[in-house]
């Protein structure tokens, strides 16, 4: 946020406080208010991320799918798996790799067991560019270096409640029988 | 999600475990999964939201717009302010405002203030938009009725640290000498 753009008051706790007076409902600010926060911390640190990936010519999506291929078997993934796995729809997961590959991040080969489909393999420029990228993010510690451990774990298990509630994933531990 | 491409356990808790086993800093997995988790939630959030007020007409973003306007002294803001308060780039609240504004949810005037600078008024309709798209996004809690108001505050507060840290406003509470 530019400085003279700061503002001398919380916008977000300004707006719960009008929200109150204007449909006195109580229960619906606290909603209304962490789901802005959630949007706005988001934005903090997504300008933060991609501000250190491009050090590197990434953003940070295209630095995340490098890091999915890093970590896969033999460094490569077809495009449906890619997608799956960074939760994007297929089509942006074809953008990121087109965009790897035009920079030489990623090679495309044919996928031996789909002859239509392809497969996105990390090359070593791209493993270099994602082990700069996550140097850089580690030292900004993601952008929560103000959180304690027991804070960022606080936060990260009341996400995890919002996610497993709105089926992003299914959580074998809260599986009925299981 | 759709159905099909729900994953079977938590794809950011493996990733951290990954991260763990190759990088084998345990004080970087944390940053990392909740970082990511702020992102993923935020991504759920905003389809659902988007979704809502498409129902209406309305992005998210434009309902943002509209929201701040209704709440605004006449119903007007400039182009400036419209931007700071939504905290975005003069660029986008100039888009989103020309959209409102195709759409008849606002009007442009001339800002007596400024000769050359506009200001966006919301009408009548746009109000009616804004109103149904609010009962169907406090129908749903704002995609978060699956936290108690305990976890909601807790959340909310956990996300106001990080703002805080950002420099996202100047919080006169934490302000030295005040």
């Amino acid at each position: 946020m530019p400085k003279d753009l700061e503002l001398p008051f919380d916008p977000i706790a300004r707006a719960g406080e009008l929200w109150r007076a204007r449909w006195g409902d109580e229960s619906q600010a606290g909603p209304m208010t962490t789901a802005t926060s959630i949007m706005r911390v988001q934005q903090l640190l997504i300008t933060q991320f991609d501000a250190i990936a491009g050090r590197h010519g990434l953003t940070f999506a295209r630095y995340e799918a490098l890091v999915l291929l890093a970590f896969s078997r033999g460094g490569q993934l077809s495009m449906g798996r890619i997608g799956e796995r960074l939760m994007v729809h297929p089509t942006s997961a074809t953008n990121i790799v087109q965009r790897l590959a035009a920079q030489g991040f990623v090679e495309r080969v044919q996928n031996p067991k789909d002859r239509r489909g392809a497969l996105a393999v990390i090359t070593d420029t791209g493993r270099a560019a994602m082990e700069a990228t996550t140097a850089d993010l580690e030292a900004a510690r993601f952008g929560l270096g103000m959180l304690g451990q027991d804070d960022q774990q606080a936060l990260f298990s009341l996400l995890r409640g919002v996610r497993v509630a709105a089926g992003d994933f299914v959580d074998s531990a809260d599986r009925p029988g299981s």
